[in-house]
């Protein structure tokens, strides 16, 4: 029995993956990968005699692919469950299985969750760990999380937190670093900036960058105040960062 | 004149850091780098006619070196403002100029000092991310900073302000994500666990992780209220990175 590969893909330029995540895609024989993995990084796969996609499919990738004789499938978002079944299955085929995800595996990437599958079953693992989009994000769009001036620590929190979560509702406005890092938060923009407005100024700046590391990012900059209007005003569509603190200053610094 | 390339060296493991930064290594004339490191990457530098050490020169390296022509210069850890001199000169020489940093040039890399410089002499500069190691040394210790059971937000803060920032000092208790990542914090270990001690449980998991994403990586697992008395017994020593939270059990669990 080979391995299973949870390897980090990066924020979204292909060009930011790991020599070692780069080297995997080359050597697997199926990989397994979310919506946001870029369709460039894939061309690489050499051996892959199948990729399956189990996220949400990004738009006009079919028709992007050449056309390759390999087994393409998955057209839909796939159940975790079905995620681990596939990657329990493909494992004990003896294939190399690389289970591709944006960003890094441990960053909301529910690596843990196939982790646990694997070792119920006795397949070994490997993680490779990725460039996240949560640092890599802000900073392509001119914002470092920390600044010797402005932060010296920051926190990332999710924000589509599962609702089967044992632990209590995380509280946006209880977040206390210099810098906050908030992903997959569009879609619960209005909850987040009304909780953070009970411990923060409303000139608190803010910044959205949407699709971060990628040709098409776009960034919205207001602040606690205003960046719910601005949000919408703008059209402002996942995947997004949100970015909460001082350092959303050193934008226009750093910018030309 | 040319640019100056901000590049993320990733967190140890010279495999782990990105196509784009490995590109640069390549192609760079001159390579300004930090002591954090690794050799092995610098066997890359096909086109530098020089490599400038510019942090604390790593044990060993000039060893372990195959003798070269090249100028190898930088035997004390610079200031910063030597280290923005060297980038500005160098930049105005017309040459590529790749600054290196472990990890990610913005997590307490101090980025945006050698940015806010640049900018001053009017030298373009680029910011290629690179892995932190506050994800990836948890995570190549079976420890995920997130976790769906576990830890929906997780804060990365330095244990070794800098004493001239503005703000008020940091309070390791006061941090409140689900996950705590302190990065140098080794040796104010004392006063980090006392004040976390004062928000949080003395059974509070702990996992020091002593050179992290290396061959050589070491961890030593505790709580709040022993960990102290255990780093100072296995005599952990920097680089090392503190976790703090309920996801250090799930090294068991995920360990083999």
């Amino acid at each position: 029995m080979k391995k299973v590969y949870l390897v980090g893909a990066g924020p979204g330029d292909p060009e930011l993956i790991t020599l070692k995540g780069s080297d995997l895609i080359r050597k697997a024989d199926i990989i397994i990968c979310d919506g946001l993995v870029s369709e460039e990084l894939l061309m690489h796969a050499r051996n892959a005699s199948e990729l399956i996609y189990v996220g949400k499919i990004p738009k006009g990738s079919w028709r992007e692919m050449p056309s390759s004789s390999r087994k393409r499938t998955g057209k839909h978002a796939f159940t975790q469950e079905e995620i681990n079944k596939i990657l329990v299955e493909k494992a004990r085929e003896g294939k190399i299985v690389v289970r591709l995800k944006g960003g890094d595996p441990f960053v909301f990437g529910r690596g843990g969750e196939e982790i646990r599958e694997l070792k119920k079953h006795g397949i070994a693992f490997e993680v490779v760990p990725g460039v996240t989009s949560a640092i890599a994000a802000p900073a392509l769009a001119n914002i470092p999380v920390t600044d010797r001036m402005y932060a010296s620590s920051f926190t990332v929190a999710t924000g589509q937190e599962d609702p089967t979560k044992i632990e209590q509702k995380l509280d946006y406005g209880s977040l206390k670093a210099d810098t906050i890092v908030i992903l997959m938060g569009v879609g619960n923009l209005k909850k987040i900036a009304a909780q953070m407005l009970k411990t923060r100024s409303r000139n608190t700046p803010v910044a959205i960058i949407e699709e971060g590391a990628t040709k098409r990012q776009r960034v919205v900059v207001g602040t606690l105040g205003n960046i719910l209007k601005k949000a919408e005003k703008e059209k402002v569509k996942p995947p997004a960062v949100i970015v909460v603190g001082d350092v959303v200053k050193l934008r226009e610094e750093f910018g030309s």
